[in-house]
């Protein structure tokens, strides 16, 4: 006899279609997955012998002390207060997910989650048996709406930079508005930001916590998608009063996260290497979302709306004429391309018709490729 | 407002006491720490550099497929029927406590666990809401308790192998006899088996759960104690029907393991390096637990009885004069010697004067030091 909870543990799409698209001739847009390109050049060798060795033991379940203190340096100097001591080194910031889930979940808990919204969150809310609530911001955070639910929910997971799946960056101004409503219902704010550092436009504004002014927070970053995935070191900061939960937490999910990645990435970081591989990277990725914008305003245009993302990883396409769109993925699967179906990251369930392309993944000439042959599955479709 | 679960959020007493214990001059019998000397002599610069990019990428939540072909053939040679399929990579094996936990147990399921038992594990199953009900091992496995018990119990959680922190380990006789009952009622069986390789008279039994035939079932392993803790790498073997879930709660937690340890012990696994280094490691184990008996003989006679552990990391000593043994460590803390208050293993919460001595970490004549030290602390307590 099972927990309840797995009758509520569904299968993640992405992951099925990842295991699909990797396929070999199939052209993907449906994971997240940095360029390989993009992917960090790790020198092995270069790591202190007497650091490595002294990893070998167990270490510490809030994560190394210097890493900790160099993560806390730069989220200070984009606005976010806090110390040291505020920080937890996650093993990827999924596990943060997992954490501030057994945090504040309890079956029947009311969380409050955006319309479109980060699938795999989705999940881990659902598992734990939250009643998902939805903030609409495919067109702007609806703020009206905002104000009706902060009452009736004790958590909203929000990722204000870069949205998976939409690409929507929420304003300064929306920010501002955002924190003011959370500080006056004291609703925790759980902000998710992997994407920060993957801004091609302008500079992203800074973190929708660093508003808060008496409202309880976590916020969590990634390396995933800076500097690796398969290091899985993520980082949390939080409230101080929710920060002794969290370690414990932690502590009883894997006493610690992985010392050999803990020490590359401070060594990355303590010698300035993550921004000077940062203004080597954007470029790439910069290009191949101009790509896909050229390529969806060559072959999609009778067929979709989207606006251009000023960052992160994902074009949002809105299609006229399709309202399922797993079968769409379906019958794209057939021909060898792999799309994600708007429908996943819905709390709803409901099917409007949407699409998520990542272009990180695929090269120029394949996303031409591949958007025009979506183009053609749509004729047929 | 947090989720009732974080009520029962407990600070683990091993991690508080390790604080002070690492601590200058304090001799420290209180941890699980292999010793410095027993780990992976690690050469990081002879890893393949086309394997070391290709682990930069997101990889499989199951673990890497190398890994695990490597894991099923180390459990097939020891009696345990399975193949790579069901075998899942874990951060460590507490995260195997935590998946576990959450495959089985709501707020109020009962779960049996051996009294003592792992103390991490039991925080766990508590967080969740476990109804802990109590197997008595100290003087071997009380099989009619289990026949009254198990009826009672969703899972049984038992470590049948050099016990953290009894040191037991089941006979053979015991092994079959468990595993009849665990058939005969369909109780799940949960075994952690962290410590089978540092046996030092005799090879461990074969697996408990080798020995059952229809009962569900869960094993796992850790390269903690035969490696190293700080790659943070363990796996664990699951019945067919469970491991689709385990899966999807692996992936839900922290969506893969880390891939640079899954290819450190790819290789070490590979190229047959385990075992000789197993074979240099046991000797030096080995002197120490023969240190810690002489020592304990020498000095604790009147005080105390315990058994030889043929196998593990631990003393189980019971005191004849102490009935506090929480007041005992923090008297012995504050003459700069860590132990164990066997309390903190009693899923009864009953203390029964026992504590639990390491003899890993501490050379030979710290612990002839140590051990000499105890026995005044227990004159003057």
């Amino acid at each position: 006899m099972l927990a309840r909870r797995i009758e509520r543990l569904t299968s993640s799409l992405v992951r099925d279609i990842l295991a699909v698209a990797q396929q070999p001739g199939v052209i993907s847009f449906a994971g997240g997955l940095p360029a390989s390109e993009a992917l960090l050049s790790l020198d092995l060798a270069a790591l202190p012998a007497d650091v490595v060795k002294s990893a070998l033991q167990y270490g510490p379940s809030e994560g190394e002390t210097q890493l900790r203190e160099l993560i806390a340096q730069r989220m200070q100097a984009i606005g976010l207060d806090c110390s040291a001591a505020q920080v937890l080194i996650l093993n990827g910031s999924q596990q943060g997910i997992d954490l501030v889930s057994k945090l504040m979940i309890d079956e029947g808990t009311p969380v409050l989650v955006e319309e479109p919204a980060y699938l795999a969150a989705l999940q881990s809310f659902r598992l734990l048996g939250a009643d998902l609530r939805t903030l609409p911001i495919a067109d702007g955070v609806d703020l009206k709406a905002l104000a009706e639910r902060l009452p009736e929910v004790t958590m909203a997971y929000l990722t204000p930079t870069f949205q998976n799946p939409s690409g929507y960056c929420y304003s300064q101004a929306e920010r501002q508005a955002v924190a003011a409503l959370l500080d006056t219902h004291g609703t925790c704010l759980f902000e998710d930001d992997p994407y920060r550092e993957l801004a091609y436009d302008t500079p992203a504004p800074a973190p929708l916590v660093s508003h808060l002014t008496s409202a309880p927070w976590v916020y969590q970053g990634s390396f995933s998608k800076t500097l690796a995935p398969g290091l899985r070191l993520g980082y949390l900061i939080a409230h101080p009063d929710l920060m002794p939960h969290l370690v414990r937490l932690k502590q009883a999910a894997d006493l610690h996260s992985n010392r050999l990645s803990q020490l590359i990435v401070t060594q990355i970081l303590a010698n300035d290497q993550l921004d000077p591989h940062l203004a080597a990277v954007l470029p790439l990725y910069r290009q191949r979302r101009d790509a896909m914008a050229n390529a969806l305003a060559t072959h999609l245009s009778p067929y979709a709306t989207w606006s251009l993302p000023s960052g992160g990883l994902f074009f949002w396409v809105k299609l006229n004429t399709v309202d399922d769109t797993l079968a769409l993925m379906r019958a794209a699967l057939a021909q060898k391309l792999a799309i994600m179906p708007g429908v996943a990251f819905m709390a709803s369930n409901q099917d409007d018709g949407a699409i998520r392309l990542n272009f990180s993944h695929a090269n120029p000439e394949q996303i031409q490729i591949g958007i025009a042959r979506l183009a053609q599955i749509l004729r047929d479709f």
